[in-house]
């Protein structure tokens, strides 16, 4: 019996990777300063596991496959709340926005067609392809000029008969990109042009700085029948581990045919949607204190990163990811040595590695994404040991 | 922009179907009796909800993609006190039983590659192959001999070039078969001899009757190495809500391949997690009154409907199902009008139809599957009202 294709020739997690290593230096005593992976140090507001405490549950039966409607009408009162038009009825509630990028790929492409995705892009859009025979085409975005998307002219150049969406992030995972209104109103107008779907991917919409706000595809009125918004609780309230995402469009045709596959998983998890229910219920001002301490943060680690002689970051405006270009020959070569071979006073960082975020070969070689979401002081003593090991650091550039 | 061929190509649930039918009934004053869906009416353990209600969680962080290591650790020990050799190492715990079956016919099967079913199958079968351009093939069986499985020569002729695995729920969904070890011992055999996988669905292990215990293919030692082991705590634990699953392989190579797949979507749900290691961690006397609650009510059931004119149920040995070939032109349009134009002092009753659940067009369309879910009280008023419509039912044949 064979493995199949598919399986064998899906990708292991890049970001996971390098986890041995650090596993083996923490057994050596060594303290690892964890900038590599996006999981919030942020508290889960308490409203989270009260709820589920206080759940009255005899049988915790199967739920509504559409989602909790109380978490379905929290959803769409949320949406409602910053200005974009999403009812219940435009609403499946998912296992996390994984489910619901799965989902958007499914409902838009059959075998062997594409999806276009700005890069680089958050790893796992290759495998929620991958199984489904769906081909992931990349269009290149650069550090240089902060991930900003290319040309109208460019990005329709890349369309092709086999082209049936765009999806992307927004703010982005790993780059922090924001895109301007002109960039989102540019893509709208390929979409209506080309006849494509928009895979708008807005798990990070809260988490932008310096009061910038960040355009929703929600917004671009007359494509809405194009538009699949991803959202999850998982960054939005520090809550990954509940698993709750959700999938919107004003499409009149694709929720009811989502749905089937919803019904074929059944639903998602009892507990975790009473949790999110009063998660989306939460006042909007809850997440001022916590874009203010994001802001912090980055300002520590990319103004500390970009004063490194040789380190190229510019400084996101979104989400809490922030690429910076290394003087390194290969960046997984570096990371991986910060975790084997160096420590300062028993102490090492470890960051991702984001050639693997590029799909276009020899992309992003010397590229690492940090994720901000440590105590400012852990910050500054990560951009300290970076410093030191890029200084002696063998195979520099 | 179009919708994909494989999205609109997809099944509505059948078993939810007719629940529009159901709700306006309920609007009109009826009490309707559900024998439709699996949905136990036991009570979930309650070590579940105290499991979760107990846990300190600041941050609900992810989880390891494998599954929490406690859950893993329990999942183990409950296959070992039953006999089974799978190690921690060996398990993934899953989103319910549903993405264990996902990640099994991904594993095995590329683009329009082939599984072999006997037929009539949980629908979901279809649902969960049809994204990934899976081929579900069926093998009939039939009502009139207790759904017991072809002969070896039979099943052998249903293999062809593209055949990849055999899968089966054991015991069975709908039918509630449990096959013989003969039975197990010549699938085994045919997967050796033809180099196929096995995809065991045990998810109704402990339910079976008249003191019979249900064979595993985890007991076929000289063929492990191609047998996935697909469990739920959904009807073992009256959890469904959880969605909390599991995959076991001695296969070698398998469990770091299907990992990848784990990686992707981060993990199952946290809290669920917490809650389902308490219940692999019940005793298993947990078990016995609660297979003699189901024997009970099978006896009501199944010796209720075999009693009523023109009706064939063959009371079967497992799981919580039964399927009754009823006098009737079509069991759809029954099922449809029980809940439209009939009722027995403002009761009726609804059931499953069966043709769906087979994939040969034109079996199964006398059939429906009833649930043996209710209080013995309620079936057997199920039964009365049932034996009342079929005498007043105008396509009775």
């Amino acid at each position: 019996m064979k493995i199949s294709n598919r399986m064998m020739a899906m990708q292991a997690s890049p970001i996971r990777r390098l986890v041995p290593f650090a596993d083996a230096a923490r057994k050596r005593g060594i303290k690892v300063y964890g900038l590599n992976v996006g999981q919030p140090d942020i508290e889960t507001p308490p409203e989270f596991m009260d709820a589920i405490r206080n759940a009255e549950i005899k049988v915790l039966a199967y739920a509504n496959s559409k989602g909790d409607p109380q978490l379905v009408k929290a959803t769409s009162d949320y949406y409602k709340r910053i200005g974009l038009p999403y009812e219940p009825e435009d609403i499946i509630i998912t296992n996390g926005g994984s489910e619901a990028l799965m989902w958007a790929f499914i409902a838009v492409a059959d075998v062997d067609e594409d999806i276009l995705v700005p890069e680089p892009f958050y790893t796992n859009y290759r495998s929620f392809a991958a199984p489904y025979a769906v081909n992931i085409k990349p269009l290149t975005t650069y550090a240089e000029n902060g991930f900003a998307l290319p040309s109208e002219a460019e990005i329709v150049s890349k369309l092709t008969d086999k082209t049936r969406a765009i999806a992307l992030s927004n703010p982005g995972n790993p780059t922090g990109v924001v895109y301007t209104r002109e960039e989102v109103e540019m893509l709208a107008k390929i979409a209506k042009e080309h006849d494509l779907f928009i895979i708008a991917d807005e798990v990070y919409r809260e988490f932008t700085y310096e009061g910038l706000k960040a355009t929703s595809f929600g917004e671009m009125t007359d494509i809405l029948d194009r538009v699949i918004i991803v959202d999850s609780v998982s960054k939005r309230f520090s809550a990954c581990g509940a698993r709750i995402g959700s999938l919107a469009t004003k499409n009149k045709e694709l929720p009811e045919q989502i749905l089937k596959l919803g019904q074929s998983r059944l639903c998602a998890p009892t507990l975790e949607m009473i949790g999110s229910t009063a998660l989306y219920q939460l006042d909007p001002s809850y997440f001022d204190p916590i874009r203010e301490r994001y802001q912090n943060r980055r300002d520590v680690l990319c103004d500390g990163l970009a004063a490194i002689d040789g380190v190229l970051c510019k400084k996101p405006m979104g989400a809490f990811y922030a690429i910076a270009k290394l003087p390194v020959k290969n960046a997984e070569d570096f990371a991986k040595w910060m975790l084997t071979d160096f420590n300062d006073n028993n102490e090492t960082v470890m960051v991702a590695p984001v050639e693997n975020f590029y799909q276009t070969p020899g992309m992003g070689v010397d590229e690492v994404r940090v994720a901000y979401v440590l105590k400012t002081d852990d910050l500054k003593r990560a951009v300290e040991i970076l410093d030191k090991a890029l200084k002696v650091y063998p195979d520099r550039v």
